[in-house]
């Protein structure tokens, strides 16, 4: 599997991926996931994938292939004139690979499953963001719904709900996604180190804030130690049950019966539901 | 969907079932999946269920049919004589249910799910818990894997696997099964209110403490609104990103070169993998 996120900000852009694919938990190999087309000064597009790495990689080597042929007719991701065309170049990539593989993979009972965070800055514009599915339709992201999730994305989803915000400042915004980056680490296997973050400021069209984290990474460590340590700490700090009575500030029970409309059978014969 | 989870410690054990059930989001209704059996004194066992509605509540009276007819042939949950049996009573009953609805649903291309978690004692043997998958199969929880959760799972494993060991005392334990629900009821939409809470205490073979929380019950409002409070303070108190140079104590960039092994395209021709 493989966990990526990416946030939508007034500030900017952050975005994260981890590096593990597995085709069985005993075939388990690291890819990168985050690949960026920059023309310093004028755009910088970056991209998340997830799913079948074979049509991934696919993609990405038909989108270069693009780049590299320049025949002037097929906009590419270095000449597309806004977001929303990369996000198109990108899916008609998508469904080029469908319909090279789609037939023989099927034939072999095998899912068309790849799916893509793709945001940027092209001059003009200001940063935008898009998810893109297997079937190389996309969404934007907006102000309510400012960041996307891509593979194995539950476990690190509360506390992205918590802190995320459009206002939330870039690196407060990274270090959420490395919380909840860690949280998918620690909760699923199929998720693993290295990690590639990158942090695009607005208005920059280059990227020079990206980094990639393995086990020794200072930062990441502190990450990791401190938000279980302190995780804890918060939860023995909340008040521990009180089941009511008494001078209780916050009872768990309010009626008089705690057996309100639990289904409980004591004696045979008793009706259940 | 549906979030139940429950932990086996040596205190005890904790259950905790929310009640929302949905055939289509504009199909939704509160259907209760806790249910005790007990004999005070002598046996207390607990049932949560997920999946198909009409599968679990047809296992559930399957289970009271037996009971009620106390034939003394086939074992039924107060008279089994150890938590073994009472999940294989259970799995008969989803066996049972399989043989009269299988080919039926298969045939409308409905999936037959459903899944329980059955945990209690049964005096002579310490409290136990059990998984049960829709095959009627099932697995025991140990020291080593102390919780099950079935239903919409992944959102609230997280703060399980940072807080939960055999040790945790029961209230706290309690206590972190409403804040996982928590989490699970602030990212999706298809868990819901009221809550089922039991906390069973080793050795008492009777249930007392056992609640239905709704979204009055002044405990559980206190946990929402101070652990979002509080994992922001928590949050804000983790050090802020630090890039790099000068004197950071965390940095996240500890190579000379911050690109290191990225794929950035900049120029058309590149390779990109």
């Amino acid at each position: 599997m493989t966990y990526c996120v990416s946030m939508l900000l007034d500030s900017g852009l952050v975005f994260l991926s981890d590096s593990r694919t597995s085709a069985g938990v005993d075939q388990i190999n690291t890819f990168r996931k985050t690949t960026v087309f920059e023309i310093p000064g004028e755009r910088v597009i970056v991209m998340l994938s997830a799913g079948n790495l074979a049509i991934s990689q696919g993609v990405m080597n038909l989108l270069a292939e693009r780049l590299a042929a320049q025949d002037g007719h097929a906009p590419t991701l270095h000449n597309c004139p806004n977001m929303f065309e990369a996000a198109r170049c990108i899916g008609d990539a998508l469904r080029e690979m469908h319909m090279r593989d789609g037939e023989a993979l099927k034939a072999q009972g095998v899912e068309f499953n790849a799916s893509f965070i793709v945001g940027g800055q092209i001059k003009g514009e200001p940063p935008r963001l898009f998810q893109l599915y297997s079937a190389g339709n996309f969404i934007e992201a907006t102000r309510e719904t400012c960041y996307f999730q891509i593979g194995e994305s539950k476990y690190g989803k509360p506390v992205l709900d918590r802190m995320i915000t459009p206002a939330t400042p870039l690196d407060e915004a990274a270090k959420c996604a490395l919380v909840s980056m860690d949280s998918t680490l620690k909760s699923n296997l199929s998720v693993g180190l290295p990690l590639d973050l990158l942090v695009y400021e607005a208005n920059r069209y280059q990227t020079d804030q990206l980094v990639c984290i393995d086990e020794h990474n200072p930062y990441f460590h502190m990450i990791r130690s401190s938000w279980g340590q302190k995780l804890r700490q918060v939860f023995e700090s909340l008040d521990d049950l009180q089941w009511g009575g008494g001078d209780a500030q916050h009872p768990l029970c309010v009626t008089s019966s705690r057996y309100e409309r639990m289904r409980k059978i004591t004696h045979p014969g008793e009706k259940i539901v």
